[in-house]
Formats: C-alpha cells, sequence, structure tokens
C-alpha cells in the first residue's frame, strides 16, 4: 500500500511537501487544500494547513479566487490568525475583514502589534472603522486612533509604540532587573532607546553592547549619542532612504516637540522598499497600484486613464504624419520607415528614463551632479544613435537601393536618439524640482516627444531632400 | 561683518547646514569643499568634511565628477575610512580603489565586516585582487578567499562570519558571563545562535528574550526552534524574499553539511532589495545595471545591444507595412492612423507586463493562480480596450468623416490591447518557467507582437473593409 492511496496516511507533513524551491506553496497543495474546502471537509483543509507558517497561510488565501475566500476563512478558523493578517496582501485582507463582524476583528487587532492593526484598519470604509475601534480596549483604541491620525504612508503609521526607553543615570545591571522584573514589557526589541526627563531621546544602546558589558557601567557610557531620529509625519519612502543609507536596525520616531513616540524596525522596511521601488515600475508604465489581487474595476480605472492620455500624443503624432500626407502619397517608403524612428526613439527614451527615476528615487541625483548627468546621457545617445544610424541607414540603402532615403533615416534615427536622451533626463529631473513624482508622467512626455520628433524630422528632412513633395 | 564675508567664520557645522530637506548634500556644501580641494587648500576641505557621517562622505564622492575623486580622496586622507568605502557606489568604489595601493586596500579592508570587505575585493581585477590577498593577515584572508568561492550575489558573498553561537546546555547566566568574559567576539550581534555539537543550528535567541530572562534558566528554553536556514549558496534575491517573507530581523547561513557559518542582517536586505526592485525597471527597459555611475562605455553597451534588437522588431513590422504599399498609396489617412493603433497596443502590453513582472518577481504569481492572472488581464484588457476603441473610433469618424474608418481603427485597436493584455502576461510567465529572467527579454517579445499585429490587423481590416486596395 503506497501512502497517496490510503486516505489516512498524512500526505502533507514537512515544508518539503508544501513548498517548492523558491519557496512558494507548491501547486498540488493548493489544490489538495481548496479541494477538501469545496467538498466541505473542513477538519481535512485544518489539518493540512495547520503546520503552516503565518506567512504561507497567508500566501494560501491570496492563491484562492476570490469567491472562495470566505469558505477557506471559515475553514481555516483560529488558523487566521492575527499574524495571518499581519503578512497578507492588502487587497486579500480588506475581503476578508470585509466578511468578518467588528467584534471579530477588534480582537484581531488587539493581537497585533500597532503597525500591523493600523494597516488592518485603515482600509475599512468609514463606518466599518468606527465599529472596530467601538469594540477595541479604551487604551488600544487610543494607541489606534493617534496612529490614524498621522498621514496614510508616514513614519506615523508604521512605527510600532512598543519600546524601551530608560533614563541614562541607570547601569546596566539596573537595566537588566527592570527588564527581568516588568513583566508587561515588550518582548520584542532590539535597541533600548535612552530619554530625557521630556521623553526625548539622547541615545541609542544596542542590546549586544548591553549583553557584553559589566553591571556595574552606567548606560549613558554605553550607549552611542549618534542617532538617526525619524520625524513622525516623515513619508515612509524617506524613512526607507534613511535606513539605506546609515544601515539601521531600528529607529527612533519622535513627534513634533522631539518626544520619542515609537520605533520603526528594518524588518517593516524591508516591505516598504519592496513596495515603493516597485511602485516606480508600475508608474512609469502607468498601470497604477498595478497588484494582481487589485479588483478589475481599479485596474480599469488607472490604466485606461493613461492609455487615453497615451491617445491624445499619439493623435498629436498624427497631426504631424497629416501635414506630410503629400509627401507618403509620392513615396510610401516613407510610411514603411517612419514607425521605425519613432520606435527606437521612444525606446532609448525609456531607457534613458528608468535611469533617471531610479537615481532620483535612491537621491543619487541631486542638485550637485544634474549638469553632469545631463552631459552624460548626451554623449551615450550620442554614441548609440550614431551606431543605430549607420546600421538602419545602411538597411534602408540596401533595400530601397535609395541612399538618399538611407542619409535620411540615419539623420533621423541619431537626432531623435539625441532627442530622447536629453528628454529622457531632463524631464523627469524638472519634474522632481517641482515636487512631482517623476515616475508618474514622464513617460507620457518623454514619449510624445520622441513620437512626434520621430516623424516631424524624419518626414521633414525626407521633403527637403527632395525625396518626395 | 555677516558669515559669509569672512574666511575664517566656519560656514558649516551642523547637518542643517549640510543637507537639504531630503537628506542629500547641499549643492553648495558640495561646491565648497570641491573648490577648497581645487585651491589645494586640503586642510579646510578636511576641515568641512570632518563632522559628515560615513555615508555623508561617500555621497560627497559619488558627487563629484569622476578625474576630481583622486584629489578629493588625497584631500579627505583618513576620512575615507573603511566605512565610507562599505557605503559608496559600486562604481565609484572602483575608481578610488584602483588608485591606492594594495597595501592600503588591505589595511581597509581588514577594518570592514567581511561581507563590505568582500564587496570592494570583488570588484578588482585579478591581479589586483591577488597582490590584496597577499597583503592581508592570513586569518583574514582565508576569511575573504572563502567568502570569493561562493557564486556573486549568492548568500556566501553578503553574509558576515562574526557571530555568536553557543550550545544549548548553557543557562543565560553563563551565556552573559561568556559575552562579558570573551573581548575578542563581535559587539556587533542581534541574535544568538544556539547550535549542537557538530555546529548546526538548532535555534535562535533574540537578545531582547535573554535580557528579559532570571539566569538560571536553560538557553534552550529560552530559544525559538523555528528558523529560517539560509543555504549559503542562495541567490542574494532569494534571500531577500526570505527575509521579507518572514519579517527577519537576521538569519543563519548555513554550509551544505548544515553547519552554521556566518549570519545575514535586515540592514543588508534593504540595501538587496532596493538594488533588486530597482532592477527589474532597468530591464525591462533595457537599460542594463543603469547607474548614472556606470562608465559611459558600459551604458553604451548595454544600451545599443537593446535598440539595435529593436531595430530588428521595428523592420518586421515595417516589412508587415510594406506588404499594404498599395492600400497607403490609396489612402493616405491609414498611414496617419496606423501608428495609434501600434503606439496604444505598445503601451497597454507595457502596463500588464510591469504588473507581470512585480507579481513574478515578488513570489506573488504561481502555478496556483496563473490560469486566474491570465483570465484577469484579458478581461481587464477587453474593458480598457472597448473604451480606448469607442473614443478613437469617434475621433477618426469625425475629423475623416468616414465611418467605416472608424470601425476600423475601433476594431483593431481593442484587438490590439488584448493581444498586448495577452501576451504582457504569458510571456513574462513562460520565460520565468523556463528559468529565464522575465524582465530582461520581455518587453523586446510584447513589443514586437503589439506593433506588428496593429499595424497588421488595422491595414488588414481597412483593405478587408474595402477602404482602400
Amino acid at each position: 500500500m503506497t501512502a497517496e492511496s490510503d486516505p489516512d496516511f498524512p500526505q502533507v507533513e514537512t515544508a518539503e511537501e508544501t513548498l517548492d524551491e523558491d519557496n512558494r506553496l507548491k501547486a498540488d497543495f493548493v489544490r489538495l487544500v481548496l479541494d477538501a474546502v469545496e467538498r466541505g471537509d473542513t477538519e481535512e483543509a485544518y489539518r493540512l494547513a495547520q503546520p503552516l507558517h503565518a506567512a504561507d497561510i497567508a500566501d494560501l488565501f491570496e492563491l484562492t479566487k476570490r469567491e472562495d475566500r470566505a469558505d477557506l476563512a471559515i475553514a481555516l478558523g483560529d488558523l487566521l490568525s492575527a499574524d495571518v493578517l499581519a503578512e497578507i496582501n492588502d487587497w486579500v485582507r480588506d475581503d476578508i475583514v470585509d466578511a468578518l463582524p467588528a467584534a471579530q476583528i477588534a480582537d484581531l487587532a488587539e493581537q497585533m502589534e500597532t503597525d500591523d492593526a493600523v494597516a488592518m484598519i485603515e482600509d475599512l470604509e468609514e463606518e466599518e472603522q468606527q465599529a472596530v475601534l467601538a469594540e477595541l480596549d479604551p487604551e488600544d483604541r487610543a494607541v489606534i486612533e493617534d496612529a490614524l491620525s498621522y498621514p496614510e504612508e508616514s513614519a506615523g503609521r508604521i512605527m510600532q509604540r512598543e519600546l524601551v526607553a530608560v533614563p541614562e543615570h541607570i547601569t546596566v545591571g539596573q537595566l537588566i532587573d527592570y527588564l527581568r522584573d516588568n513583566q508587561d514589557l515588550t518582548t520584542e526589541f532590539w535597541e533600548i532607546f535612552v530619554v530625557d526627563p521630556a521623553h526625548r531621546p539622547i541615545g541609542t544602546c544596542q542590546l549586544s553592547w548591553i549583553l557584553r558589558t559589566p553591571r556595574n557601567i552606567s548606560i549613558s557610557d554605553v550607549m552611542k549619542r549618534e542617532q538617526t531620529l525619524i520625524p513622525v509625519d516623515m513619508d515612509q519612502e524617506e524613512v526607507a532612504l534613511r535606513f539605506q543609507k546609515y544601515a539601521l536596525i531600528s529607529a527612533a520616531v519622535v513627534d513634533d516637540a522631539g518626544r520619542l513616540v515609537g520605533v520603526i524596525t528594518a524588518d517593516d522596511v524591508v516591505h516598504i522598499v519592496q513596495e515603493e521601488a516597485g511602485e516606480d515600475i508600475l508608474r512609469l508604465s502607468g498601470a497604477g497600484e498595478g497588484d494582481i489581487n487589485e479588483p478589475i474595476a481599479d485596474s480599469y480605472k488607472a490604466r485606461v486613464r493613461w492609455l487615453i492620455a497615451n491617445l491624445g500624443t499619439a493623435m498629436v503624432a498624427s497631426f504631424i504624419i497629416a501635414q506630410f500626407g503629400a509627401a507618403i502619397e509620392t513615396m510610401v517608403a516613407l510610411a514603411i520607415l517612419m514607425p521605425i524612428v519613432a520606435s527606437i526613439g521612444g525606446n532609448a527614451g525609456t531607457q534613458t528614463l528608468a535611469v533617471t527615476v531610479r537615481a532620483l528615487a535612491t537621491n543619487q541625483l541631486t542638485q550637485s551632479n544634474t549638469v553632469r548627468s545631463i552631459w552624460r546621457e548626451i554623449r551615450v545617445a550620442l554614441l548609440i544613435g550614431a551606431t543605430v544610424a549607420v546600421i538602419a541607414g545602411l538597411g534602408a540603402g540596401v533595400i530601397f537601393s535609395n541612399w538618399t532615403l538611407a542619409g535620411v533615416i540615419g539623420a533621423a534615427i541619431l537626432f531623435n536618439i539625441t532627442i530622447a536622451g536629453l528628454s529622457g533626463v531632463v524631464i523627469p529631473v524638472v519634474l522632481d524640482r517641482l515636487d512631482q513624482d517623476p515616475a508618474v508622467s514622464s513617460s507620457i512626455f518623454v514619449t510624445m516627444i520622441t513620437d512626434s520628433m520621430g516623424f516631424l524630422i524624419f518626414l521633414g528632412l525626407a521633403v527637403f531632400a527632395g525625396l518626395a513633395g
């Protein structure tokens, strides 16, 4: 008898059988769970999911069809823990949370760290949000209401309130005794903050330094006075850049008066960096939030807006072509070749744009090196333009046996790639100076320029060279 | 007398005067330092840079023109510390390190943590690398040679060797005494690893748990047995996904035999996530490594290769147009409108592509939801296609007073956007299944399809509808 043929034999026991080599849930395993849910065998579904890590249960929900998620939630019961909800994709969590009564959401929120509870509650409808807040302990409610008072994606939303702060006059021994004796302190912390009587941070102390120091030494002799303090209203993208620049594991968050109000840790920042860096690629291509779990209506709205703008720029290009209608009628080869000039220019512009947007997002491109970067991109563009122009010119010359046409397409490509390089760096830099997100609208402008200029130069040169009237 | 007019008055003292609101070095400050370097006033340059954080000195080098970096390095002398080199952009570091003698590089490497020293040495020319290794202490050399034996961008390259590992039978008190008494242990660690006699990790212990526990408790009662172990040859992108999935602050790295050989911490992972997520956007647009500090020759090579491939796909599209030469001669409006169909299709394809590449990179799109995602993209594409088709059709109908032409362009746009959505999800998924990086080559294929199909459908339909022969 083989394991597979015996229904009582535990078929999925270890991580190796549930996860593939990339640490993702295997399709077979997911199907096994969902089949059990579908045939109403909730016990089997529960048994299968029980050994999973919270992050994998979260993935299980994400991999389930939207309409089946409620059934899965019922089958898994208490396995749908606060940890699972903290790990789950925003859109999927909204689906699940919307189906739960306010009291249960409040219950889950109380088991979470503040930042996770806030992430869950902030996306609820106003009315539902109020109902959940009403169900919370007064103390938890105050904390979450305070967090919700800060702007979305600010430090105040993502920080944890649970932290350890001590005055500077105590010794290492006193600190250790304090930590051992106070059972209601958090157990998850990576640094101790040393504060003055007004609760303003004056230094920070890695736990490893405390463990390596004799009991009689004063904390003020162990702590590092140089700290990176995060203002509570700082945008999370800026927070992530600070963590990256100074290689931080955790950092104190302070309010307007400089008082310590929370802590942000690197594990949260990893998530933010992933999100923010991913957003740039989606914005550059006009895909909005661009999550595969996003409702179709939202994807539609974000993308169609972009394509309508794109239709507008394409019409500008068409208008330019229309001015050369007579030339095209005389020489149809112009219509055949003109998309090449526009396409190459568009792609060259996108390359420069991607490099520039990344450099701006990572604070690498500042006022000090803007002129140098523009000059750099022009030189790269001239080199690339010359190469591609020669290849395209030779190709067109041979195919059409017309060396004037070859010269025209070569010159047009060189010119358009140079324009593309220039606009690919100047447009995002200007948008950045105007405090606009360069990832959002740069590519519309760049594409419009490379399309329009591509057609204009190519067709204009053709007429000028006497190829067509 | 104002501060600005007195050359002896210290003009730059605090962070506020050197950094702008985004925490970047102010252009004025950078110019002040570089002017001092240029006029040979190394003392002034040193004085200005001295109060800066290592990460800001690193930025100062990045913001300096390539040819002036050696002079800046000489002026700053010992301010160009191991910490500065650890923070600096790879390309810029190569420039600086190439100018230093092997003995000095070895000196700096010995002050760095292993992962930073490896990052500096791995980029050197083979010959220079050997010279530096020869200058190192035998112990440091062995460690770095070992690290270099692992593949680039693997866990073995980015891990630190400095860690604290203890056997499971000791108590919290014994552990603290051990940490206090052994002066040569590292002072930078965030977790204690508990190992068996073969040095295999059996559990991990956050320092906060140790500090909260009485001395007489055994470590094995405090530690968490559930751990995320990183194989030493795992790719750094995969490492970053594990950190993100399980919200880790640090994780043990193990060799083939399961022995503990190093540790990776979240501050390094923040850097990797930033790099990897940024790489996707650059690859999708064919910009190679795409760093603004990259030598021009490298940028040229990476980008021109892509544009030449793009020239090939554009020629395929031109070939298709050439088949309809007669139709275009009959009705020049076709030449005017055809770029709209291709351009809209290309942009719609890029949107889907960006979403799919992100979902693949973050392990959100797996075998379990591939079919669902394809179906989702088709539905989004049909909705978007219908909207844009109606707008474009109405526009063309009004402008050209030709409602057959309006119908043709509308139908072509709807069809091409649908094809774009389908190929934007299917192509990267197939490349991913074939173990190819979907970010690298997807967009060439998608653009080729949307360009060619755009022209083919539009011109083909026009002929079919009897608009032109």
